[in-house]
């Protein structure tokens, strides 16, 4: 959460300017994104009635080259009725500019709030919403590869080392061999398509039981759609701090998602493996951020013990996570 | 710039529901105020056609005891055609009320945009905005000294200490003996109102060259109006870092102030040493801030320097600086 840069209201002026959208009327910076500064703006609209965006400036971890993909892809998936906000493209059709040396781009700004206690009917819609985007983004001409992918979640936790993953807590250090064997075990067989891959609840608008926008889609690339829904499983069937899993959450999110699309026998089989490879890579991610943030740094930082919880839940529940609830 | 506090969709829900404003449609937490979080909050409305608030909540600095004055000040100012945003109250008619122990208020929301390079016109507007605030203040019931006069930015320089002053820059130190002559001679008979006395562009929302808000009245207090009109003065007719004095734009806000309440002579003649005494407040609390606030943190840390400059300034021109422009 943060502003990284600041725009005086002259340069914001001149930049929506260059967008058929009326103009400039308020823009506050907003607490959101960890690689990005945004701001919620409002202009004029094109028809007078007023319009708003979310103005994104892509700060770091985010390279230019994979922007046409990111942005391209709202537009792909908005025309194909996911609930995904559009990308505005300027008045010479391009769907980011530069900016004090930065790419920006201007986003449909969709209404709705992040859950933090999903019902069982929010969950089964956002299930759904998933696989409308799987099967939607079957035809879109761009690809990306997942660089966050099981041989990396376990190229990062060695790399950190048992030593140090032993100093955030003494039951991480295991968790450098179960990637081992878990990247051994992957399935490449599974059917593809472009996955969000980091869908949490903060990270789908809801409006009541209803998906207003799934956003933040830079980490989205091509990966098993199965893997998609292992990750989404595995964020939001829990209770904070993955202590609790919430059998009847993730039940509605994989029958929402069943709804649109059929899981194969093999995808379910391999639920249990690909959910402990989606709990691996937020382990690895939070670990190495955990060891490179100052401890008095005023970020927050995400603890990967989280996650180890929701991994050892899979390892011991097997498939009976994924069984009907009683 | 932060929000402090994670609030959960459910409570926001909640917490919306006290007031008749319809239901949440949306919120996001934005990147103003240093004391306090804020969020820009989308709802309903009672018509059903939208209706958008700043929810404030009141982290530290702010004494919830001061919390009538502040809000029921903007209620008085709002009812007065004063360019500032309401209090919405709850159903049983509270100004604030208490989330997670922490008081909360619901602002309206008012469209604008801050200005980083200010045109005369805009600076006019500002004065007069500033005028009509002294005007309608007159009959307003409550009251609160300055708890940053000038015998408290003498007294915070003072235990900042002349050594520790002189890391921050050289020429620091010297402004302890001159916080305490500017005590000894400020005057005590002036026209007072309740001022804004932090009235700096960031403060101020504006629709091209018309004030549409002036905000964060969380320093209001009742002092000497010229005193207020030296704040603004101080701090809008100056380059970035107080570098140039833009004598054009001081004119154009004397102007504007003057169009709608007109300065005694004894205001005016006090204007060199007003202005000084606002640098003066605005060095002490940099000053002691930039003493406080850890080198590496991120927060950005404002340079006391920015303000000695215009001391500077003003110290030379004396009542040139406040002379029509060329």
């Amino acid at each position: 959460m943060a502003v990284y840069t600041h725009l005086a209201a002259e340069q914001l002026a001149e930049l929506i300017a260059a967008y058929d959208v009326g103009s400039l009327l308020s823009a506050k910076g907003i607490a959101e994104g960890v690689s990005n500064s945004n701001w919620l703006v409002e202009t004029s609209g094109r028809d007078g009635r007023g319009a708003r965006f979310i103005l994104t400036m892509y700060e770091r971890r985010i390279e230019i080259g994979d922007l046409p993909f990111f942005l391209d892809l709202l537009d792909h998936l908005a025309e194909r009725d996911c609930p995904v906000p559009r990308t505005i493209h300027d008045r010479d059709g391009a769907s980011y500019r530069l900016l004090q040396g930065k790419a920006v781009a201007l986003i449909e700004f969709l209404p709705g709030v992040s859950v933090d206690y999903p019902a069982t009917a929010q969950a089964r819609a956002v299930g759904q919403a998933l696989a409308q985007v799987h099967l939607a983004s079957q035809d879109f001409a761009r690809s990306r590869p997942n660089p966050l992918d099981i041989a990396k979640s376990h190229e990062v936790l060695e790399q950190c080392g048992a030593t140090a993953l032993g100093t955030i807590d003494p039951a991480l250090p295991d968790f450098v061999a179960k990637a081992a064997s878990l990247c051994a075990a992957w399935p490449r067989d599974l059917p593809r398509a472009i996955c969000h891959t980091d869908l949490f609840p903060d990270n789908v608008l809801m409006l009541g039981d209803k998906v207003s926008a799934l956003i933040d889609f830079y980490f989205a690339c091509e990966d098993a759609m199965a893997y998609d829904l292992a990750v989404t499983h595995a964020s939001w069937s829990f209770s904070r701090g993955g202590l609790q899993f919430k059998p009847e959450i993730g039940h509605a999110l994989l029958d929402g998602y069943e709804a649109v699309r059929s899981l194969s026998s093999r995808e379910r089989e391999m639920l249990p493996l690909l959910t402990r490879g989606a709990c691996l890579r937020f382990i690895a991610s939070r670990a190495e951020d955990w060891l490179n943030t100052p401890q008095d740094a005023l970020v927050t930082r995400k603890d990967p013990m989280d996650f180890a919880r929701r991994f050892q839940f899979y390892a011991g529940a097997g498939a009976l996570a994924f069984a009907l609830p009683n």
